[in-house]
């Protein structure tokens, strides 16, 4: 007799594909408290913060672990950084960023550039729950505690340390 | 003989789905004066700012001029308010943003929420040139003047006035 | 008083983006006849049977005409052939396909390889009148009076001549 | 220190959503084949096909398995059959096919209509092995064996068992 499969929570670390090394940490350890979790890690499968997420999922995750899942804007899997289980090329350059929004349960922006910036964007339109590393800079920093229009009066939520982050996607995600 | 044909350059205008008088008439507004440069106009199709620039740009257009194109979320016509002449049903939902963004020469900001958003970080990642009517309120309110990231030391360039949002439309499509 | 503005039919011509003459001809022929029609013209924007189709359209265009929309699959419009007067770049590689046979209301296959038969796949799939110039080989020749599934009792139609293609477009676009 | 992952092989399988208790069985023995292997299986995340893969893929999964993959049309994840394990909503609708073919590193085709005809269009036009189920009906049936165009001359693997198809999946994915 087969039973329905588990289906893990999918959390998304979007941010920048280049970025200073603190910040660098913070979406490590981000990425490894989520592997601690079991839930499964999706980003955009490039550098920078997107490497650095999958570096520390990896190091973390357990036997029955989630999977680094790598939402690639290339046509081919070239582009995936080494920590990257699943990569999935879409060919369609940074529309694809709408897709790791919509895939993502939950959005942890860290830092962030014009491309997580969108993410965010559309996050928000789709009612996914935002936290923002406020230690991290960039968009991240800038939006955390905001509200980005009058369609939720539930800001983005600012976590000023890692702990903080997983108290409140533990409880968007149960 | 058959010669090249004529491409007029192709100008967006973003903004919400619905909005106040005083934003539409902006839109509005702005549509026409792209109306009476003979380009054409790209929006998302819909309600609010969009139809607004529509409309002021159906009204302005003379014989020869540009038309209004509709990339639309949605997988039919219906979508598409009364202004629209050529409607792209693209059946993508909101990742449509990027091709909004991607198909628009120059992108004019007129308010705006979150798809507005996503759409000038895009534009800002293509490296479009972008208005922001600052009068407008929204996102373009909040943008208008300022770098969305350090690709460009160009910020977005701050309008006041329609007639000034056309002085550096023309500037940077000539 | 701006009243709601004419929203001409948008015809879809597909096929390779490299033919031999005799294919060439009949897509030209097609996209002229499109052109008298006052429709709209729309293809993937590039060479082959998209550039004699637009060619076509081009010579036999009036004053009051459609235009030639290139939905692109590239980042930028350097892809468009020369008589795309609306170029799309969508940055979205060969998924465009589908906005093609999308934004299509109704397709003409004009010989054609894998793309075609994409296109052809979605037109189906939404259920477009298509047409086959069956003496244009590649697979609209292959297709032409046949189903594709039993979604639709109603074959695609076989035109032997753009006599009978237009016949059959003018009362599906009725 | 934290090494390089193991990025499985993505193998798609691809079918209508509807189809025949034999057809069904093949899609369930070619998706436990590929459990088998501990490589990864993709659909398209519905029912029918994928569903019965999906499902044979899980009752034969083991301890260090591969996972199963849906990228789904749809906006949300109830799209999914109750085997997939992650979820991928595109909101692209059928676009989301040229995503199936570009993140399958192979392909399985087991019946199909119009939708799993654009899958086997968009593999071979991304040069991706196919293997057609002869004995499974539809389009994998009506193309098995042979070349869709021009761009190559190596034919799709006509397979009579599933036996012969993990044999040749294995080549070429060595």
């Amino acid at each position: 007799v087969t039973t329905k499969v588990t289906r893990r929570p999918i959390v998304g670390i979007i941010g920048a594909s280049q970025a200073a090394e603190p910040v660098l940490d913070i979406a490590e350890e981000v990425g490894a408290a989520i592997a601690r979790q079991g839930w499964h890690l999706i980003t955009g499968g490039g550098g920078g913060v997107m490497r650095a997420a999958s570096l520390g999922f990896s190091s973390a995750k357990g036997a029955a672990g989630g999977v680094v899942i790598g939402l690639l804007p290339s046509d081919g899997q070239d582009f995936a950084n080494e920590f990257v289980e699943i990569a999935i090329p879409t060919g369609m350059g940074i529309a694809r960023n709408a897709i790791v929004a919509r895939a993502s349960q939950a959005l942890v922006a860290v830092g962030g550039c014009a491309g997580t910036l969108s993410e965010i964007a559309f996050g928000w339109q789709l009612n996914r729950p935002i936290v923002a590393m406020s230690a991290s800079g960039g968009w991240a920093a800038k939006l955390a505690g905001t509200v980005i229009d009058e369609r939720s009066s539930l800001p983005i939520f600012e976590a000023d340390t890692v702990s903080r982050a997983m108290t409140f996607l533990k409880d968007a995600l149960s």
